[in-house]
């Protein structure tokens, strides 16, 4: 294994121990059943899969202003706790039935409550939004109890609150979206700068480059997490058409069910309008046929819009790392973050 | 009017001028009408009533140990976000339509969708649960912009977070109560302490308190804080039964409706089983009619639980002021709170 995996998977595995360790600690905090119940479900959640890209990257950002430090590990697991924490909310709000290959949050929980129970579904939505509210708190605890300098716990616990603000307003934008008919690429990349780029790439590392105490090198480090992260999206979307169900964990279908407006789509109009009226159906469908979704797939790649999405991911991921060579931080740390721009853009899930 | 209702007042007054030079600020920042649009509406829904009890409980808690200072409006703004953050939540839960006399969050929301638009009350409550968690964000903004010092400012988003999530314990066990037969005093006792007396009084005071720099007299303080909240709730309960319906802004069968357990239905099944099964009835009844409504407001005072709650009520009050004794902090902020534990329990909205 080459040094670079090395590093993903070896703090992958202290992020998940960290993980269970915090879990552990809140369960002995609560002091009824039905809170720990919901509790072990947000465990349960948490620790089934993810890939921990979002901590590890927060430890990335650490590393290159500073060496290994088990504080960091503790910190870095609150943006995997906000994570859980805005998938359960997002898995209401779409209605979703699986994540990562298993029943949703809502979902498990539905299935807990006895069937005839009076308005079984809502009731365990309500639930799962409260869970959500619930691991938000998690998040902020895991910074503060991490045993950071004041100075550096409240620096990272700003950077997670407007985080999440603009994964937020990134969230109003995608959900206007569906409503809007002259939704462009301009509003979808503002949509992707905040609802992924920040949370997904550029926060995380910025977290671990506040908790190192460095105060230099921070812009082209963002530039670095905004860029990378715009890649990202674009990986996702391809793989929310084109990916195998069986390793992104979900429907292949449900990017279109749910009518996202995606860069694939958005150019597939622009390049072939005479399927613009074709395409706008699938999106609006809600419960596309078979047929109809492979014609789909067909028209995105005829119209050239797929190959514009990876060459535009490919220079992307070229430029974030251009921005990284201008980070004056520890060299293996930045040779893992280099790697993992080409990572992040063949991924498979 | 005399120094307790001034104080009441003018601090009332401080707190929404902040609150709206924070929104300000806020719109400022929003790069996009969308966002802009949903920070509007959290202010719109955040100005409209609200009786600012929590913030001016920050303010006295903060006063009892320092004197007026301004940056203790501009932290106390944060449990009035964070209510706005609950209570939006709370309307999509329940499936409110109206709070303090106008629409609730969402349904506001829904009307500025145009009708014909697809899953038009899903959009609706998907938006309300993404502004809700953009009014928890704004929430912990308002600490951090407070302008105290950073371990002052530690201590009370620590705080908040902590209130928060009992008050999802407290919501987890509210929505279990429904489900639960079994379900007693214990357990709503428990229920009221982390979603009520945590969240209202005793957690928006000790904020204060530790923004004050204060480390004595914490634990009797937090004692008059628990203890006025219970008695807090169990008026809540008494107006949500007996109140009028334009002093309280809502209608006086929502209790009902929504199936609450309160502590007036359980005595009065405890000290008159033989209406066990009509009180059951109501509270599973979704739609209680004007007849059944009477008649049960007629056993709630008949079988003596009117009363119990009132006597609990009353006995919660005079321990709270007792507690309050114990604190050594300056004279007028503790006889304002004095006044404001007879306030609370005699208040009619």
């Amino acid at each position: 294994m080459d040094r670079n995996e090395n590093y993903l998977l070896k703090n992958r595995e202290m992020i998940d121990r960290e993980l269970d360790s915090f879990f552990k600690m809140k369960l002995d905090e609560c002091r009824d059943p039905v809170s720990r119940d919901m509790v072990a479900r947000i465990r349960d959640f948490t620790m089934n899969g993810g890939k921990r890209v979002r901590p590890i990257l927060t430890i990335a950002g650490y590393n290159l202003f500073r060496g290994f430090d088990e504080r960091i590990t503790k910190a870095s697991i609150s943006i995997e706790l906000t994570q859980s924490y805005l998938l359960i909310h997002d898995d209401v709000m779409d209605q979703s039935e699986t994540r990562r290959g298993k029943p949703s949050f809502h979902a498990g929980v539905r299935e807990s409550i006895p069937e005839g129970t009076w308005d079984r579904k809502r009731l365990s939505e309500n639930l799962a939004i409260v869970a959500g509210d619930l691991a938000d708190s998690f998040a902020n605890e895991a910074i503060t109890r991490s045993g950071f300098g004041h100075k550096e716990i409240l620096l990272a616990t700003d950077l997670l609150a407007e985080i999440v603000e603009y994964t937020g307003y990134g969230q109003l934008l995608d959900i206007n979206s569906a409503m809007d008919e002259e939704f462009g690429q301009k509003d979808l990349m503002r949509l992707h700068l905040w609802k992924t780029a920040k949370y997904t790439i550029e926060g995380p590392l910025m977290m671990g480059a506040v908790l190192s105490g460095s105060e230099k090198n921070l812009k082209p480090l963002s530039y670095y997490g905004y860029l990378l992260g715009l890649a990202f999206q674009l990986q996702d979307d391809i793989l929310g058409l084109y990916g195998n169900e069986k390793t992104i964990g979900k429907s292949v279908k449900n990017d279109v069910n749910e009518g996202k407006k995606t860069l694939l789509m958005i150019k597939a109009m622009e390049y072939s309008p005479e399927y613009m009226p074709f395409i706008n159906e699938c999106l609006k469908n809600g419960d596309i046929s078979d047929e109809d979704f492979e014609k789909l797939k067909d028209i995105v790649k005829s119209s050239g819009s797929y190959d514009y999405s990876i060459n535009m991911m490919k220079k992307l991921a070229e430029k974030s790392k251009s921005y990284l060579e201008l980070v004056d931080g520890e060299s293996e740390t930045k040779n893992f973050l280099k790697w993992f721009a080409d990572y992040i853009i063949t991924r498979q899930n």
